[in-house]
């Protein structure tokens, strides 16, 4: 597991006066890039190689609103992973209170820039398993 | 069941050349909020009488990307409802083909202003009562 | 002068109850792409060349608000073309009530896909200067 | 003038696979935010005393394109500041390489809940001029 900070911004509120409810996949995008730097893989790395990494699930359970100006923790594990797909969970976590705000989950499959899905070469696998085992 | 047609926006894109998937949330919301108009219900009507509806759980599932342009139609149904909750589900298709790219569902609850669930008023409830009887 | 129709969409407000003013270049880049299209050019077929068209200015005047569920109009002006650039003007106004709610401008160049600055080939610079004399 | 550090997100990335421009006014936000807030001014205490603070006026000139994962640092300058209004300056800067992406400029007014332009009260119009003369 791993987690990342993120602030709430002004732009993510809508006029109900809390974070619009689709931000949090764009939070658990940022959490996921990162997750995958400290796994040794960079994004733009596997796209100049032609591998793509659409999602093709995704669910978000919400608890408790997100505020702007809230500062949030953002824990992220890995929590399936082949040579084919992987599936991150994720919790959100309000730090001034340690609140639960929501938890939820992605999952993303490896293709082709033709969109097929592909295996993903043993190069970018063994790092994935790798942090698999390590961080469970 | 309802059905609600959107162009997609450039700016809805991400650089793997398709649409990000947090938007699909954006148009199910625009869906679900002409679903409740068909049904003779007005947000800015409830928000002015201190009724909020925070959604509590969102999913998708995306089997094809919708791209730039892309003529998308919302199927959206009222699933479940009662005075406290609403469920919506929603396929999302290309129009030019009939392609089915998405699929997912949405609940809301009803709460004060205060965060505290409430029952949705007999005033609203009929109208969405109605409204799914006839639809379903 | 064409006239572009959009509806505010929930996402688009925040925490102060009306649209967030980023939210405005959206809508132009959706004027923009529809004047472009009924002038005879796609992006899609601009960009399957190898032709992208990169913003390098805009600027936003806000009158009064943008609201929820607001019905828009977008007029839109092909206000300078050469083969190096565009600039479009924007005037949004509530179409209730016909009330100027703001207005605008963005400059595109035209590139190559390595970003230097290229000339609009004739069979698309033909197309836009015949638009730009019919609209003025 | 303070400096704002920013990481670019995905979502922020459009099909011509740079970030869309509409997202550097979420960018000068962030900083604004961000310069208010060490000046003494909290937004959420504005608003609590009912005090409005919409943007007249935005302009954004682009040099460079961001992209996915750049790390950048906004520069931010309260350029003019009176009870009735405060401009911003910004510079966006690729902190990789120091090259300077865009500039531009915001513009805000202080309004009341019914968005008639008050006169900022002394309380915080002293926190900004201190600001506004330290930092110049």
């Amino acid at each position: 597991m791993i987690t990342v900070q993120e602030k709430v911004r002004f732009v993510e509120t809508d006029m109900m006066g809390v974070v619009h409810h689709s931000n949090y996949f764009r939070w658990f995008e940022m959490a996921r890039v990162e997750y995958l730097r400290q796994a040794g893989i960079l994004l733009t790395e596997l796209m100049a190689e032609g591998i793509v990494f659409p999602i093709t699930h995704v669910d978000c359970q919400y608890r408790a609103s997100a505020k702007f100006d809230d500062i949030i923790l953002i824990e992220t594990t890995l929590d399936e992973v082949s040579p084919v797909k992987m599936v991150f969970t994720y919790r959100v976590i309000r730090k001034e209170d340690e609140v639960l705000l929501a938890t939820g989950s992605t999952q993303n499959v490896f293709t082709g820039e033709n969109g097929k899905i592909i295996r993903l070469s043993e190069k970018y696998y063994d790092k994935l398993k790798a942090s698999y085992e390590r961080k469970k």
